[in-house]
């Protein structure tokens, strides 16, 4: 028996070690300059893999280079809002890396952003006077604690904030996200049990997946779950997972806590027709002749001081944000009547995104992902694609970040802003043949829109602010991009007994997509001609008429309810006891005696329908309603908390709105929960076509009438002149 | 006591003599020509009215002339469901008057359409073969009957369908709702209630409002109540309503049965700042550079032998329809794996609108319309105005229609089909910072859209079938106008004690935006891959799981119930009870096995709220459910039944549905209804900025995979140089 054990031991020990030989021979080197972390050739395994198709793309392909290149290090601020700039976040990182509290201690910076001045200093304001101080907010965690500080740029002075005794941890760094996609590497058992399924270390590409909150094993420490793909024959790396491998890392130590390696017999999905790139393409399909919007004269924007945009009767200040994406401020729109400009929103925002999936098994039950909070919506924004994503004429505005360390950097082409006009009707009246009057009144209907795609990992948001001359604000999220599949031994729905235990659609052979929601809620500090507002609820009520009264037994009749407290404010929206959400200005009336108001119009939407006491669930409790009022509070922006990584769900929207504060004629927060139930189809293999969903906010009773009363149709002469490029 | 009461009779001779004296000097002379009933300036006494304000556009506004201005005396039908040619309706017409049945009597053409030959043998025929016999339907109002008939254009027979024991009338002929306009006029009590109003007899403006149905008043006779406005000083007639007069007219004799002549007291609403007109105004407010969709080389779309669409991947015969508007067939699209041509729809339409104000009282409980069948969607649907109704590169058809006594007429451009590109993304993909891959795809989204705007009297109805080249058509409603409104004493809310009394909101002095609602009910003859095809509601139902199995408490599964009868495809939509609608073909699988399909995608709508006791509730009942499912009947194809006008509601689309036939694996037809909640505001006054909403019928498993996928991306060589006009 002892040579026997001797034996065996002699050969797990060789074993373990030609495991390490082989994991060493096939680990590409990881990153050693930090300077270049953002740099995808310098760090990421997959960017240089031998599996990418280099660039061959015909002639027309050829990008014309980026229109609007522009350099940062000059950029000063001009607008109490305007973002912090290079030179800003230079000034903040040397006072961080001089200050007593970070001094020779290992810290990183989660989170720097212009510290908002207070509302009221903002609200009085005025071109050409100083801005107010320049302040940074910043998230840092320094010694595995997380801190809150105020940076003032001009004396250099860092305040500390509590955190508080809430749960939960920054948003990543991109530097966390990038670096744990690595840490798997280091254990033998994973690389064995990759060798062991047939993929070649090098072709490896992971994913940091956010793991929610679901009780002890994720609490008081940093944690997060990596899977893997194989890359092999495609860019598409996401329709090749190694299903069931799930790799739980320490984000702070980088450390394999544990892995699961299950359903190892599940073969990885054949690469075949998955690459979706352009030049991987064998032929490709040109279904229609090229279109364009024309704009003979220029675009009718202008943006003043790199981000008030100013266009038509609108103006409000734009802004990137690390973790929002965009920030549009101070939205305020012209009185056709008065000639003045008044306040719509003083801020909106991509507040949180909560994206549940659907499949309680192993490797999926914690998949309920929180995109703003947790990966930084807009630190996942990258550079828009000319001509593409944003129509000729488009304006591109650059994110200037900074990176763990402080340093600053620039992600190009971030949003777009252009005019649209698609062939719309702004407003007609034709005279009918009953009368037979010759009338035929037309108007165009053009458009704004301010845009940014966020690419959290496989997922493309497209979020676009659509601003109308007639008041209207369209607020649309569009989902393209990639699913996130599940691998599968089936490979024909005939070998599947019970579809629901597929948690999804068999999409490919090996391939399902597993259903999930989408849930995106909007922060909006609605500030109708002024910051103190009432929320109104109009409720259309099927009312009966007495006996006698009329031949017509029912009606529907509009009752106003002005909500006095938040919990008043709490909408589940319903198809059969409908109602308007107006936020009114209490104190102004309209010429006959409307108060002034902006509606909120839901439109097309899904709602959350998990357990209240699912733990994801109390975490995206702030999906509970459509739609929430809340007392302005500086504090208050974040849906998910401050914190929202693996938080308990003490710090949502729900929470603060339950406290059940006055919000009549106050200054108020209103917030809107767009939603989408996503049952795939192969039609979303490889990449989805774009699904939208929007809401509006839309003047009721704002204006004294139609304030488009007096646009001019289109005539023939004022539109261009058009040839096809000689070259094409 | 005699001889008083012979001064009495004396003085009251006398003032009826005034009367008589003073309404024939008021009284423009109504139109002689039967021929010129069409055209405007020969009998509406508004359009030759001294109020209207004669043309004087700057010269940018000159019009050009109508650019596709065509001849239809040679028209020639090429495929088994083009409309009747003028040649062909001549024919009818002919032949009509020639027969038996209608010869020495009065007799109207309330309809003359393509009676569309037996769907197989549309589904046999191939181009080239000989058209199936050509058949006209025609509905005749002949010695106080409604008849239906057939026909036979080759053999001139005419086959005499039974008219039934419904209740109802045909659709209003042209002839009808003009003519009844004057009716009134023949009254003395109306005259004189008019000038004590002070109104001009030549300022006024009369509407045919058809009265619906609340019991034996409205039975056994052809009614209608015209109510007038007063159109000085504007064209915008709507807005000054004379409150409360309303004269009930039988349709056929033009006999006034009955006035009320309630609301003396209520003044008409002056004219300041209604008219909408470009040449009304005093000034013009530019606030954009003009804007266009340009394509350099020309439109992708080609229209075949007249009706045939071919654009990208779609093909589908697209006709104008009196009653429907526009009827679109044989949509078919290409698959990109095998090329061919797969089916989608048969047939699709607006079948019946539903229009029920909120206003129980005298002069408004009546107005419950249904706009297609009793007005003929189409009739109203009038020219599109180019470059504001379409864009540049637009296509448009005329309408080829018959008059009362079977005279064809053009209604020219009334439909448009053009390309849309709003700036937006048909799929993206970009690599995120947490991959570091250097990928950004980008597809633009171009569309197909096929457009009519119908002028149902004050209200526009913009119809969009749009054509999106991943397979998905979005059937839109955009609402435009003007608002019908209500005269009311009160200049300003502070005179109001109750606002809900209003029926409404106050828009201006003295007038009432009334509540109300829109329903568009689409018929759908889907025949996904074929004419046999089933219906399968796929709920998705919040399921837990089992004590230990997961972390996670709860999920959300989808369940696939195929509805067996009617009944089971009665839906009310549910946002916390969600489902996606399948109609699938049931013998025909992708490879890896799931049904092929089309889905039925809700977006934002209304639901009906009123009793369905209520008689316009019965009449409207097809609008008690969102979808429906009927099994294909020739029969059924208008939801509020053919005879609407007066009807009862016995041959709704629920009364179909409720018979509960089977569905599975048939040939079905979808039905669809779009609502809206109009609670009137300002912005709407006086006239409305566009709303819209829309539904979406979508592959489902229809394609492989992403049927866009090989298609390229916008690049800068492509697209048109363009340079303003020299002349603007």
């Amino acid at each position: 028996m002892e040579a026997r054990n001797l034996l065996r031991y002699t050969f797990f020990l060789f074993f373990i070690l030609l495991l390490v030989l082989f994991t060493l021979s096939n680990l590409p080197s990881p990153p050693s300059d930090k300077a270049e972390m953002l740099n995808c050739a310098a760090y990421s395994p997959w960017c240089t893999s031998k599996n990418r198709i280099q660039s061959k793309k015909p002639d027309f392909l050829q990008k014309p280079t980026n229109p609007t290149r522009r350099r940062h290090s000059a950029d000063v601020p001009h607008h109490p809002l305007d973002p912090l700039t290079v030179t800003e976040l230079n000034t903040v990182r040397k006072i961080i890396q001089t200050h007593d509290f970070f001094k020779n201690k290992a810290y990183a910076l989660h989170s720097v952003v212009l510290e908002e001045p207070e509302k009221k200093l903002v609200l009085r304001w005025k071109k050409g006077e100083p801005l107010p101080p320049r302040k940074a907010a910043v998230v840092a965690r320094v010694g595995g604690a997380s801190h809150v500080l105020t940076v003032d740029l001009g004396s250099g002075e860092v305040t500390r904030h509590e955190t508080g005794h809430m749960s939960g941890y920054p948003t990543m760094t991109v530097e966390d996200m990038t670096s744990v996609t690595w840490a798997p590497l280091a254990s033998a058992d994973f690389n064995r049990t990759v060798v062991e399924r047939g993929v070649d270390l090098a072709d490896l590409a992971c994913l940091p997946i956010s793991l929610g909150w679901f009780g002890k094993s994720e609490e008081n420490r940093r944690l997060i779950k990596v899977q893997c793909y194989s890359l092999k024959d495609t860019a598409n790396f996401y329709m090749r997972p190694i299903e069931g491998l799930t790799v739980l890392v320490d984000l702070d130590t980088k450390e394999v806590v544990h892995i699961t390696d299950k359903g190892k017999n599940i073969p990885i999905p054949n690469a075949a027709n998955t690459d979706y790139r352009f030049a991987a393409q064998n032929s490709y399909q040109r279904l229609v002749n090229p279109i364009s919007i024309e704009q003979p004269k220029g675009p009718s924007f202008t943006i003043q001081d790199d981000h008030l945009v100013k266009w038509a009767n609108w103006e409000f200040h734009l802004k990137p944000d690390p973790r929002a994406g965009v920030i549009v401020s101070r939205a305020m729109v012209r009185d056709p009547g008065t000639g003045e400009m008044r306040n719509v929103i003083y801020k909106g925002l991509t507040s949180e995104l909560f994206v549940p999936y659907m499949d309680p098994t192993d490797a999926w039950y914690f998949k309920t992902y929180m995109d703003a909070g947790e990966y930084g919506f807009g630190l996942q924004a990258m550079p828009l694609d000319p001509l593409n994503d944003c129509p000729r004429n488009a304006y591109y505005m650059d994110g200037v970040f900074a990176a763990a360390d402080g340093t600053p950097y620039v992600r190009s082409n971030m949003v777009c802003v252009f005019e649209s006009y698609a062939g719309d009707i702004g407003w007609r009246h034709s005279e009918s043949p009953i009368t037979g009057m010759e009338i035929r009144e037309v108007r165009p209907k053009v458009t704004l829109v301010v845009r940014m795609a966020a690419s959290v990992a496989n997922y493309d948001y497209i979020v676009d602010w659509e601003f109308q001359t007639d008041g209207l604000i369209r607020i649309k999220v569009g989902l393209s991009g990639i699913l996130m599949v599940k691998g599968t031994p089936y490979a024909n729905m005939n070998q599947v007994n019970d579809q629901e235990s597929l948690y999804g659609t068999l999409l490919s052979e090996n391939v399902i997509g597993v259903i999930h929601d989408h849930f995106i809620t909007f922060y909006l500090d609605m500030d109708v001609d002024g910051p103190d507002n009432s929320f109104v609820k109009v409720n259309l009520q099927r009312a009966y008429t007495s006996p006698g009264e009329s031949p017509r037994m029912s009606y529907l009749k509009a009752v106003r309810n002005v909500a006095k407290t938040e919990k008043d404010a709490q909408i589940k929206l319903k198809l059969y006891d409908p109602s308007e959400f107006h936020v009114i200005n209490p104190t102004k009336k309209t010429r006959v005696g409307n108060p002034v108001g902006y509606k909120v119009v839901p439109a097309g939407t899904a709602a959350n329908l998990l357990d209240n006491n699912d733990p994801p669930q109390k975490r995206g409790a702030f999906t509970n309603n459509q739609i929430w009022v809340t007392p302005y509070n500086e504090t208050e922006q974040w849906a998910g908390g401050l914190f929202v990584y693996q938080s308990h769900g003490e710090d949502t929207l729900e929470v603060w709105s339950n406290r059940d504060r006055e919000i009549e004629d106050k200054d108020i927060v209103v917030w809107y929960t767009l939603g989408f139930h996503h049952v795939p189809c192969q039609e979303d293999f490889p990449i989805m076509p774009t699904v939208s969903a929007s809401f509006d906010l839309k003047p009721v009773n704002f204006f004294e009438s139609n304030p488009i009363l007096k646009i001019p149709p289109n005539v023939e002469s004022d539109l261009p002149i058009c040839k096809a490029d000689a070259s094409a």
